[in-house]
């Protein structure tokens, strides 16, 4: 044969992550042959929007696409194989193993339950729901929602208007965002948290505001375990979560009790890891395989603030870390700077966000770290609509920036973003509380409460040191 | 007298700024002896509520005042001489001539029409609005929106029920907020502008936006003058605005063409200034005089874009030179670090920002600038209430960022303040790209608007230097 070989790049996983990859390699390198392998239905869609589907905020799972599947193939030339499950991979042979059993091939180039040979591998498979180890998991009115396949199955549930109860186990992102939705649906749902408080990624002054919100919606039981799921006599009954001994009658049940990274193909093929079994990559996202690159919510990445890797799941960073992995894997440049954990989330009619590092990660990070808590509004008070913002700032006792946390009706989601910017620039307090921010009466106050809360952690600095303010 | 002479800090100007540098300089000096002339009725309100009371969002003028003045006598023991205008500065007696004929003085250290003697002087006289030398702009009913006082006059009129048709001068911030105003209140309104667009402190593309929302609730003419407003034969008649020649009926007029500094008494007391008549202070808000400060729109700042002293009259910068001054003043230690120029107004539905310096602005200071502009959404695409937002960075070819504007229904406002504190913290458009932003869908796209037009700025970069993105 005269032509040459045809380099292939593999990408397992057709989520956000995998999809950016496959999309970035196609950019970098028009001839290269591109395959996805996705285990699910759907591709090119984010864990973020499934609660606002189920909700019945947005109409149909096609909406969360950000392309059909259509798209990818036809005009990005991107082999893009649904309902196909990787099992294993063979990094000395270049080669991942297709399940058998799934529906056929939908290209010449490789048949299920066989080898499928690669020059290039990025791997981003996500992560996964932890599921308890209890019983009753198992029925089918129990769900957790990383998949956009069983959030149409939950859906379709709710619209048989046989669930008038549910009982949500979690009090993390997705489990309020999830308690939302379906408080939305116009079920009746209680939320059971085993720790004491919601939210656990912000600090307990930002939380308690979440936690008094999420009251005035759905019954909250804080420090309390779910220990099983009884299924009742009849399949048709009411299912019974059983807290702390109590039992909560529910016709549905979601677990959210958090995830962990899916890397067991990785690990299994030697990858370096993490304890938390996140997988180590450099910064064009390879990992300790040769050849095999990872990206999205699986791999761990540099966490700016705390200056080593750290797992940190969330959106933005997965989309940028496959498009690096695509691109770097297709023979380009592009690198991963890291991260510094920055988050909102909706929590019904609040917004809380959070960046860097709260107290109890700051001191556990070994940081002589405090926290300044400050109140102001997020519009002119005069101004029809300002309501009380929160600001929490994290720093240390010399005044260096480590986080922040904001919540309030309005105006904390995109401010947290002054705080992630200011903790990428290696900001102090005092630093942050010389910016010249924007100023209109329907957008802030004159002085805009990052501001404020930057001021008076500098004012206890300088009482700190016994200087001025 | 063995009683030891008390030190007096007096200070020129009731503004925010002014009664900023009262209040710091009372924290500093629980001692001093703290009086505030003001030549008007009202003191501690800044001029960027004043359209919202015009339209009636704002009921009452003392919604405005982020204090009574009684606060200000009784809790803080500050001496606020309201309707006290100041003649004259005579920095090598240290005293200022209030004027004569003024009603009695209420504090018995000083007589209206006589000298008040000074330690340390505050000046923060703010800025006049620019009146342009043609004939019928004294009429009662042609107005210059720069004071409560005369805001009061203004909406007495509008209630009066004789004002159907205005003419608002001038289509930058004040001219537009207050056309919005009029809208609000009723009033058909004409916007004349002389300049081929609205707001002249942004780019061409963003001003179009603005442009087109403004043109969807008033009549605007751009790229024409007023000539003369001509009041008629009667004086409750109708007024006219020539416009080129056409004749515009109006019962009311605005005049908002810009303000200029209004330091007269410091330039006849002989204080260093710029060419546009703002005084040159450092970093303590000290002027060229000994012992006397300047504070708030009357003061050059360092603009930290351009590396020099520039004149940008803006409400939080107001606001913190004052405070600067006056702890200063008073004997403490403090100091203002410069502005980037951020500025954010609601325009109609519209919010439009801006920070740093526009593309004209940049090639005038002599930079290799270039500008990327990139379309974006509010939220995610799927997510209700999702808009267009329109990202322009400017930026040297090799790729630092000099300024950013936005635009559009919601999320321009606070999305400046990352763009500025990216210019704090010296940023190129490749660092802005980095920068971990929040994502949720009801607040963002997974790649923020800002990170959207930095990503491209980016490429644009490596299409310029041959290098991948």
């Amino acid at each position: 044969m005269m032509g040459a070989r045809v380099a292939r790049l593999v990408v397992i996983g057709g989520g956000a992550a995998g999809m950016s990859a496959a999309s970035a390699a196609r950019r970098t390198d028009p001839g290269l042959d591109v395959v996805v392998c996705e285990a699910g239905g759907f591709a090119a869609y984010g864990m973020c929007g499934i609660p606002y589907y189920l909700g019945g905020t947005v109409p149909e799972p096609e909406n969360l696409l950000a392309y059909p599947p259509s798209a990818f193939r036809e005009k990005r030339g991107i082999d893009l194989r649904l309902h196909t499950r990787v099992t294993g991979i063979d990094p000395a042979a270049r080669q991942v193993r297709l399940a058998a059993g799934t529906p056929a091939a939908r290209a010449p180039s490789a048949t299920r339950g066989e080898p499928l040979a690669y020059d290039a591998l990025v791997v981003s498979t996500g992560a996964d729901p932890v599921r308890p180890p209890m019983p009753g998991l198992d029925d089918r009115r129990v769900f957790t929602i990383r998949s956009l396949d069983e959030a149409i199955g939950l859906r379709r549930l709710l619209a048989s208007g046989t669930v008038r109860r549910a009982v949500v186990v979690g009090a993390g992102y997705v489990g309020l965002e999830t308690a939302e939705a379906l408080v939305c649906a116009g079920v009746d749902v209680d939320v059971v948290e085993a720790l004491p408080g919601v939210l656990g990624t912000v600090d307990e002054p930002v939380a308690a505001l979440a936690q008094a919100e999420v009251e005035r919606h759905v019954r909250l039981r804080l420090g309390a375990r779910l220990e099983a799921v009884d299924r009742g006599s009849t399949p048709a009954g009411c299912l019974t979560a059983v807290v702390e001994g109590e039992e909560i009658p529910a016709d549905l049940v979601v677990i959210a009790v958090g995830v962990r990274p899916a890397t067991d193909l990785l690990i299994q093929a030697g990858a370096r890891h993490l304890p938390d079994g996140s997988v180590v990559v450099d910064a064009g996202m390879r990992t300790s395989l040769p050849d095999v690159f990872a990206a999205g919510d699986a791999v761990a990445l540099p966490h700016l603030v705390l200056g080593r890797p750290a797992w940190v799941p969330l959106g933005p960073a997965a989309n940028k870390t496959g498009r690096v992995a695509g691109t770097v894997a297709a023979g380009g440049t592009a690198s991963f700077r890291g991260v510094v954990g920055t988050a909102v989330v909706k929590v019904f009619g609040l917004e809380v966000a959070r960046t860097g590092l709260g107290l109890a990660e700051a001191q556990a990070a070994g940081l002589d770290a405090v926290a300044t808590d400050e109140v102001s509004r997020s519009r002119a008070k005069y101004y029809p609509g300002s309501s009380p913002l929160h600001v929490r700032l994290v720093h240390t006792r010399e005044g260096r920036l480590l986080g922040g946390q904001l919540a309030g009706r309005e105006g904390a989601a995109k401010r947290v973003d002054v705080l992630a910017t200011a903790l990428h620039a290696g900001f102090t307090v005092e630093d942050l509380a010389a910016l010249d921010l924007s100023y209109a009466p329907p957008f802030a106050p004159v002085y805009d409460p990052v501001l404020a809360a930057a001021i008076k952690a500098a004012r206890g600095l300088a009482a700190f040191t016994g200087g001025s303010p």
